[in-house]
């Protein structure tokens, strides 16, 4: 425990958490990716994600205010380009707009973040907060969850456009734009705790923020699971909350 | 929408957002009260609970610091001294403790924290936030849950003492004693937003503040759910992650 890892022991410990709690292994996202679901529970996830996005440059705002040295903000700086666009229309947040419009859903109402679900707020929230109080190091860390979106994103674009016959190339574009900047991004923040961690303890938080990073994301589909697909209950004002839930399974 | 309120009108819309949200209504409480769940998932219950209950005082302590008068301090201060205890032992988090292990699990276990939902985390760590951060107003708005739980509480000390064998009287002591202490907390707090809501814009933050609450406790059972009774996964490090929870079901 008091022994400090290599760079390569580090790495593979950091992949060894994705390869066990990364949110591909989450019931909902098999449900998603194999076309179980009905299209009103696609909408719900393309929903309920859009606050996710949304909250995206807010976080790497936050990140970029507290790095110390010029070259380094001159790198994460590109993330907010990547979300927030060049222009109106442009950029990350707008493209995730784009996909939840492509299935079926209101520009104003998915804007608007009435209609998602509290556990979505609670678990975003908790990551902004989570950049905001601990070390940069931790902040920077709790962004490693890039290192596996490469494999997510291949096997929903495939499986979302092989079973759902509501969903086009052109509604899932936000994925082909992450499949270069996620990759890119990762190797910076893994290269950067690679470097900074220097103590075993501080590679213990690194791997604490990675952990923590997974859970944000899981219990987001925890969230969906008990309202959409569980024989539970839709929270008050949640999107579909006057609609009854069994009549969206097929 | 812009006339202000009475201070009877404001209290029945409150008691229409309790009668509509609270989490009386939750699937997982009614599995919980009818006695339906097995002894590792109201352990799971009484464990993550405990996060809740330890968070109020430091909840309530924000309170106190931000409360500007003698007099509201020292009403507001009785709340430190009804969780925290007057000694070692003593106070409801020292009965809720004594409840979970009641029901079987180690105390150093309970008190670790480790083992909870991340949703439980997550939406206790938000309403701590909102007290910090949202108006004085709403954060005493946000207590106000409490005008309901002698209802809950009546029902869960029945069902289960019925229903669960495990569980005894001296297990549900920590009931007794927030059937007097939640009436006064919620009469103090509802006289307190009649009187210093002023405007119906400050009208409409304090019912806010009330579905804001009901959405933390909600959240919780909705983590409950999705771990320990939907058929999903367990989320890595919780409590009886390792096991099969398909054998928990009797």
């Amino acid at each position: 425990m008091t022994t400090i890892m290599t760079h390569d022991e580090l790495e593979a410990a950091l992949r060894a958490i994705g390869a066990a709690h990364y949110h591909n292994l989450h019931p909902f996202h098999r449900l998603l990716h194999s076309g179980a679901l009905s299209k009103s529970q696609v909408q719900a996830w393309a929903l309920n994600r859009y606050y996710y996005q949304s909250s995206i440059p807010q976080k790497d705002a936050i990140v970029l205010a507290r790095l110390p040295d010029t070259a380094a903000r001159r790198v994460w700086r590109q993330r907010l380009v990547d979300h927030d666009g060049e222009h109106a229309g442009d950029g990350g947040i707008a493209r995730w707009l784009r996909l939840a419009t492509g299935v079926g859903l209101d520009a104003d109402y998915v804007q608007s973040n009435r209609g998602i679900l509290p556990i979505t707020r609670f678990a975003v929230d908790a990551y902004v907060h989570f950049v905001r109080d601990r070390s940069l190091l931790e902040a920077v860390a709790s962004s490693l969850t890039e290192m596996f979106s490469p494999t997510i994103i291949a096997e929903r674009v495939a499986g979302m456009l092989a079973n759902y016959d509501f969903v086009s190339p052109e509604t899932l574009a936000y994925f082909n734009a992450r499949l270069h900047q996620a990759p890119r991004d990762a190797d910076y923040a893994l290269d950067y705790v690679k470097t900074h961690a220097r103590t075993r303890e501080e590679q213990e938080l690194v791997l604490a923020s990675l952990r923590f990073k997974c859970d944000v994301l899981w219990a987001q589909l925890d969230g969906l699971y008990a309202a959409y697909v569980a024989p539970g209950q839709i929270p008050h004002g949640a999107f579909l909350y006057q609609a009854e839930k069994m009549a969206l399974a097929g």
